[in-house]
């Protein structure tokens, strides 16, 4: 019998993890829940039921993991504390800063329930994590880099787009190759922010929006762009549609270590993405530990979890034997 | 108190690990078992003795887990299952084909013990075939690429030793830049061994060996180097001792994947290595694992893992609220 999942929340991670269900003949999608009105919601999956999220409760018996497909911002410091009571749930919370708060707040109510919950499952966080642990656990000496890019940053984007003046904003967040290089050569350098990445805008300016106003305000913004060198080109909305449709993102994890006696040797380990669309392969990821944390539950395992807390081998459908066979 | 570790082997491993254990502040090495003369090994660790493998069931109370030092041809084979009875234990078994055969042995004799074991602990197999479970989980349809090198081949460099006329060899394994190119473009490609790696032979002849010979030994031995292209140069012993006395390796291990309803994304996930030292790698990888071993034991946690099977926290000194707050 397959693991029986839902989906809260239908937008870009919902419909990805729709799609990377279908890749997972162990899983099947038995119903997506909305707050909108399920009528204007159309999925995928012909098998699968769409539902008012005031329904859900109803279904308890009848999935395995529900997998929570709000954002970090208000939906799921809400919403993985409450489902976590009642259902095995994943999410892909990834504020870094308040992860230890949403950790104890999801570990109380899935113990009440007697449920297994995991949290802030992506790619960072999420794999990007788990490589900077392995890493730091191999090499306790050394020193860790993260460059993200090149890719879409949604923050930033949105961001842009509140400017008055801004139709339509799309910002790419590209890593500086040279400081890239450094760290591959094992130079250890210390990188200020600026050294690290760049910022690349496309803008559609409302009619008789003011370029240069928009261009000075961006450049300038405070923690989004003003530590950054950034670009801003103008384009039409055609353009926007026709070269900026996409949600591409990756990026890079290094760690760099010294072993021996006298510390006389060096060594690199890196780890890198390169993502077509960055809500999809979030999905891949939340698809794999969804069936680990319906694992974890026939085990008795309950309780919050992360990414450093579960077994590789969870999140395969393969066997302990086929794994060791083919992949060791 | 600290975790008590012993080494059985002292060569290359056996060193890497000593050294090692001196950047983990919670393990202690306590004694190294040989068996060669103890009086003949002298070891870099004030506070360890030396002692002969003789003596190592005497030590039952007095180390939390032993690491096995020896080769995967015919030193791990015995030895793995034998100790595994009496102590926890970490060995580096590396002969892919045999795997699952050792694993079964040394699970029944860590069962019986009631201790806990790991196996084929390194980097391949370790954290390459880690990289490849990951990714193929979250990816679940895409092709696995490997790559091995720069680096020294143990095997390859003996093969070449063994041939009359050799007094010293050192065989390199290299990528070939243009087959990594076109997987890292997505391209998916077919590749034969002869496309994938490249061997470089150094060789300092024996007086009166016979260059052209040896040359044409070499470019024909079947499985080690028929397959390849290889060069292979003549060197004087002084420039084999000056240039090629370090032991560098390392490698990629890429995976290559789509998804979306129609498979219109494409993804890729890299994992390399490059490495100044593969034994003290493979050592620091070990050392990991063997506060894993000491961990799973105490938790009642016996039998014989994989590093498919061991929750990444567990490698790590630090406590799962530090990694939360540190590293996801």
């Amino acid at each position: 019998m397959s693991i029986r999942i839902g989906i809260l929340g239908y937008g870009n991670l919902g419909r990805g993890v729709e799609c990377a269900l279908r890749q997972n003949s162990d899983m099947e999608l038995k119903a997506v829940f909305t707050r909108r009105d399920p009528e204007g919601v159309s999925i995928l999956t012909e098998t699968a039921k769409v539902c008012p999220v005031s329904e859900l409760l109803n279904w308890k018996e009848d999935l395995d993991v529900l997998i929570l497909c709000g954002g970090s911002a208000t939906d799921l410091p809400e919403q993985t504390p409450e489902y976590a009571k009642h259902f095995n749930v994943v999410d892909s919370f990834d504020t870094h800063a308040r992860i230890s708060e949403h950790f104890a707040k999801v570990d109380e109510a899935a113990r009440e329930g007697g449920k297994t919950a995991i949290i802030s499952v992506g790619w960072d966080p999420g794999m990007f994590s788990l490589n900077r642990m392995y890493a730091n656990a191999i090499l306790p000496e050394g020193k860790d880099y993260t460059f993200w890019g090149r890719g879409v940053s949604q923050g930033h984007s949105d961001a842009v787009r509140r400017i008055p003046g801004v139709k339509d904003a799309k910002q790419y967040t590209i890593p500086i190759e040279e400081a890239l290089r450094a760290v591959r050569a094992g130079e250890n350098p210390e990188l200020s922010t600026r050294q690290k990445h760049t910022r690349e805008c496309f803008v559609v300016l409302e009619e008789g929006g003011d370029a240069a106003k928009v261009e000075e305000t961006i450049k300038t913004m405070p923690n989004y762009f003003a530590d950054y060198d950034t670009t801003v080109h103008f384009i039409s909305e055609e353009e926007m549609r026709r070269e900026h449709s996409r949600i591409p993102h990756g990026g890079f994890v290094l760690r760099s270590g010294v072993t021996g006696w006298e510390k006389e040797n060096s060594h690199l380990i890196e780890y890198s993405l390169k993502l077509d669309s960055n809500p999809e392969f979030t999905s891949s990821v939340i698809a794999a530990y969804a069936r680990a944390a319906y694992r974890l539950f026939r085990e008795g395992n309950i309780g919050c979890k992360t990414v450093f807390d579960i077994a590789p081998a969870y999140l395969s459908a393969k066997t302990g034997e086929e794994l060791r066979a083919s992949m060791l």
